[in-house]
C-alpha cells in the first residue's frame, strides 16, 4: 500500500464496500453486493460452495467469474442460509472492481446477519493483514460512482442509471436508456470538441500576439460559435419537455369552491386521497400525486392553495395561485352546471392568463344530475359560446355528474388526458432531451459564457478574455459528462441514488 | 403433448410460469424468474447476450447452466434494458424444472415491460407450435410448490422456506432453518414408519382373522403406541413455544386508566403509534405490534379493550379482557405511584388470574416525578409487600417517571424483556419446535386417532376398527410432510407464500 502523509485525507475509494441491492419488503430473493479488491477473500470467509460430483470448487476464489454457485452461508457451523453466489472479477464487473453477489432468501434477519458477518470477517482479516483495505457499508450510489471512476461509464450515463431505475413510464424509460447508452454524452463531446478547437486557435493567437498575428478569423469564429450556441440552446430548451417527461405532465384542477375539484382528483387517483364533503372549502391539505394515465405520467400539482384562498373564481387572479397555474401544462376547469351565472366569468378569468401555446384546457360542467337534459344542453352551449368569444379551444368539454356517473366520467377524462399525453410524447423517439436539472444548469452556464464571447467579439475585447469565457463554456459542458468534476459534485450526484446501486 | 379428454380439467402444473422474485420498492436490481419446460426458448425471444472476444454464445440455449451472462433485452430493436441473465436447467434448479432468471434494473416499468414481453413472446411461440405449454404469471408460492411436486423438498421443508423468508429474529430464523434442513421431517418420517409397521401387523392379523391368529400382541402394541403417542404429543405441545418464537412473545400492558400504558407502548415501539394525552381513556384504536428487543420478538397484544372498558383496575375481571391477558406470556402492570390506595387492589386483581407457571410479571410504578424520593421508596415497599402477600414474584419492579425519564425507563424495561426473551429461547437450539398451525392441527389429529386406538384396545374393539384409526394417525403425520396431500391443501399452503417464491 502507498504510504500516506499524516495530513493527507483517507481515500475512501479504496475501501471494500457492501450493500443490499434489492428493495426491502415482501420478496423471495435478496441480493447482497460487494465491490473492492478484497471482496472475494472476504466472501470466502462466510460462504461454502456445495461440492457435487460435477463441481469441486471449495471456495469462491477457485470459482470462475460469472458462475452462479449454490452453497451455504454459515457461522461456526451454524447454518444461516442456503443460497447462490456469483463472482465478477475486475475489470469485467459493473464497478470495474472485483465483485461478489449473494442471492439469499429475502428475510430481513438473514440479510442483516450476512452483512454483519461480512463486516466482522473483514475486520478480522484486516487485523491479520490478510486484506489491505477495510470493508464498510456502501454509500448511496457508490457502486455506480465506482463504475464512473473506473471509466466504465461517463457521468451523464451514470446519472441515467438512477433515472432508469426510477422510471415509471415508457417515455421516461426511453429517455434514460438513450442517455445511458451515451447518445447525449456523444452530442456533448462533439460540441465540447468544437469549442476546444476554437479555444486552441485563440490561445495560439495569444501566444503570437506580440507579432500581431490573427490566426482566428473573428468572423468565421463568430459563425462557428453561433452554430454551437444554437445546439447548446436547443439542448437546454429541451429540458422543459424532458423534465415533464421525467417528472410528469403538470395538471392543475381549478374552479370555484364546491364545484367538485376534490371529487375529480379522488376519481383520477382512484383512492380517497382528499376528504370530500359537501361543505364549502373542505380541502385543506396539500395534494400532489403522480398518476400513470395511458402510459403517460401526469403530475397533479398542489391546487389546494387555489381552492381555499379563493371564494369565487374571480379571485383566482391572486399572484401565488396563478404561479401554480402557470407551471401546469394542463388546466382542468371545473364548472357547476347548476350555476349558469358563474360559467362565463369563470372561463373569462382562466382565458385571461391562459397560454394557448404551452397549455391545454379541459372544461368539465359538473352536477348535471341536478338539472334537466335540456338545461344541461343549454349549459354546454353556453360554455361553447363563451369559449368561442374568449378564443379558448378546450381539448375537451365534458358535461357530467361526477357523483352519479363516476366511472364514465373518469373514462372520458382519462381518454382526453391520454390523447394529451400521446401528443407530448409523440416525437421524443430518437431525439435527445435533457431531463436532469444539473445538466440543464450546466448548459445554461455554457450558454451564458458563449453569450459573453459574442458580446466580447462585438466590442473587440482582447483575445485572452474571449478565450477565458470560451474555456468556461467548455468546462460547463465537460462537467455534465464528468470530464471536469469535483468530489463535492460527485457526492451530491450519487447521494441521490439508492443504496446498493 | 398428451391428449386430454374434454371433461378432464387442465393441469396447470405443466404451464410455464413467470414472476418477479424481488420486493417492489427502492432497490437497484430486480429479479424476474421463469420456470417450466419451455422457458429457455421463451427467454431467448427477448434476450440477446452480448458477444465478446471471450464469449460467443448468441442465445441462452447455448449458454451453460449457472453462468451469468450480460446482454440486452430489446423489442424490435428498441433497448428495454441492459441486464444479466442466468439459465438453470432441469433438474439442477430450485424448482427442478428449467429456470431462467433476469437480473434487471429495478424500475417498475422495466420489470412490468419484461414480463409483458415474455408473456407476448410465449403466446406467439405457442401459436406457432414452437412450445408446448403456455406461459402465465406464477401464483403465490408456485415456484416452491413445484420444488415440492418435483421432489426437491417435502411439504414441511417447503413451508419452512416461507417462514425463513419471513423470519425477523434469530430464533425464528433458526427454527425455520432447522425445519428447512429436514430435522422435523425426519422425526415425523420415523414416527410414521413405526405406526405404518403397526398398521401392517394389524392388517396382517386381519387377513388371517378367519383363522383366529393374533399376530400383534396387544400389550406390546399398546407399549409401542404409547411411546409414539408421547413423541407426537411432545411435538404438538412444542407448538405453544414454537408459535411464540415465530410470532413473538405476547405481552399485555395492563393497569388502571391514566397510569401511562400508552406512553409505555409508545416508548417501546419508539414511535407515536397511539395518541397520548392526559385525558382519561384516550386510547381508542387497537394497538398491536411486533418489536425486536434484544434479539427476541415480542408481540404487544391488543390491550385497548382492557383500557377503555375498565374505569378501575378492579373491573379488569371482565371475561373478554382476561381472555386477552391469558394469551400473554408477559404482563406489564402499570401503577400510578401517586395513588397509593390503588396499588394493593391492582396487584390483587392481577394475582387472581395470574398463572405463575406460564406467565411473567413486570410491575412499573409510574409518575414518581410527582412525589418525593422517600414517598417513592414507600411505594416500592408497598408493592414488594403486596407481592409477597399475594405470592407474586415479578421479573422486575421499576419505579420511574416515563414522562421525565423516558430513555432510562425504556432501557430498564428492555433489559428485563431481553432477559425474559433469552429465557424463552435458551434451549431451542437442536430441539424441534412446531411453529406451523397446520402441522399442530395434524399432530393433534394424530393424537386423537391414537387415543381412539388406546380406548379401542381397552374395550377390545375389533382389529379392523383399530387399524382404521391407526391408519388415520399415519395419514395425519403424512399430511405434514406432504406424503398425503390434496390439491386444496397445497393451494392453501402455497397461497400464503409471496409471489415469486
Amino acid at each position: 500500500m502507498k504510504k500516506k502523509k499524516a495530513s493527507e485525507p483517507v481515500d475512501y475509494r479504496f475501501d471494500n464496500i457492501v450493500a443490499p441491492a434489492t428493495a426491502v419488503g415482501a420478496g423471495a430473493i435478496g441480493i447482497i453486493r460487494l465491490s473492492g479488491t478484497d471482496v472475494i477473500t472476504i466472501a470466502d470467509e462466510i460462504f461454502y460452495p456445495a461440492t457435487t460430483a460435477r463441481r469441486k470448487a471449495s471456495n469462491l476464489k477457485s470459482t470462475e467469474s460469472y458462475k452462479v454457485v449454490f452453497g451455504r452461508i454459515s457461522e461456526e457451523g451454524r447454518l444461516i442460509d442456503e443460497c447462490l453466489a456469483a463472482v465478477f472479477r475486475a475489470p469485467g464487473s459493473y464497478t470495474g472492481e472485483n465483485c461478489v453477489e449473494f442471492y439469499t432468501h429475502a428475510s430481513s434477519w438473514i440479510m442483516e446477519k450476512v452483512q454483519r458477518m461480512l463486516l466482522g470477517s473483514a475486520a478480522r482479516l484486516l487485523k491479520e493483514g490478510r486484506i489491505s483495505a477495510p470493508l464498510r457499508m456502501a454509500a448511496a450510489g457508490e457502486f455506480t460512482q465506482r463504475a464512473f471512476l473506473n471509466g466504465k461509464m461517463d457521468l451523464a450515463q451514470a446519472e441515467a442509471v438512477a433515472d432508469l431505475i426510477a422510471s415509471e413510464t415508457e417515455a421516461s424509460h426511453d429517455l434514460a436508456v438513450s442517455q445511458m447508452r451515451g447518445g447525449f454524452s456523444g452530442e456533448l463531446r462533439s460540441l465540447r470538441q468544437t469549442l476546444l478547437q476554437l479555444c486552441s486557435l485563440m490561445e495560439l493567437e495569444l501566444d503570437f500576439s506580440e507579432e500581431d498575428v490573427e490566426f482566428a478569423d473573428r468572423h468565421k469564429l463568430s459563425n462557428l460559435l453561433a452554430a454551437t450556441y444554437v445546439k447548446i440552446k436547443d439542448l437546454a430548451d429541451s429540458f422543459a419537455l424532458g423534465n415533464v417527461i421525467k417528472n410528469g405532465i403538470p395538471v392543475a384542477i381549478v374552479g370555484a369552491v364546491n364545484t367538485g375539484k376534490s371529487t375529480l382528483l379522488n376519481l383520477i387517483l382512484k383512492e380517497e386521497r382528499s376528504i370530500v364533503s359537501p361543505i364549502r372549502g373542505t380541502t385543506r391539505d396539500t395534494i400532489e400525486d403522480n398518476v400513470n394515465i395511458g402510459g403517460s405520467l401526469f403530475r397533479f400539482i398542489d391546487t389546494a392553495g387555489i381552492r381555499h384562498t379563493t371564494q369565487t373564481i374571480e379571485m383566482m387572479g391572486i399572484e401565488r395561485t396563478w404561479k401554480k397555474l402557470k407551471e401546469s401544462s394542463v388546466i382542468i376547469l371545473m364548472l357547476d352546471a347548476t350555476r349558469e351565472d358563474a360559467i362565463s366569468p369563470s372561463l373569462s378569468s382562466v382565458a385571461e392568463k391562459f397560454d394557448a401555446k404551452k397549455q391545454q384546457l379541459i372544461v368539465i360542467a359538473n352536477k348535471t344530475d341536478r338539472i334537466s337534459l335540456s338545461q344541461a344542453e343549454a349549459v354546454e352551449n353556453l360554455v361553447r359560446e363563451a369559449c368561442k368569444k374568449l378564443k379558448l379551444k378546450p381539448q375537451g368539454l365534458i358535461s357530467t355528474s361526477l357523483k352519479k356517473e363516476p366511472e364514465s366520467s373518469r373514462k372520458q377524462i382519462e381518454t382526453i388526458l391520454t390523447n394529451i399525453g400521446n401528443g407530448f410524447y409523440a416525437d421524443i423517439q430518437g431525439k435527445t432531451y435533457v431531463t436532469n436539472l444539473r445538466h440543464y444548469q450546466a448548459l445554461k452556464d455554457a450558454q451564458s459564457s458563449l453569450e459573453r464571447v459574442f458580446a466580447g467579439i462585438d466590442s473587440n475585447l482582447p483575445t485572452d478574455l474571449l478565450a477565458q469565457d470560451l474555456r468556461e463554456a467548455t468546462d460547463s459542458l465537460g462537467s455534465i459528462i464528468g470530464e471536469i468534476s469535483s468530489q463535492d459534485v460527485l457526492s451530491n450526484i450519487f447521494s441521490h441514488f439508492c443504496i446498493g446501486k
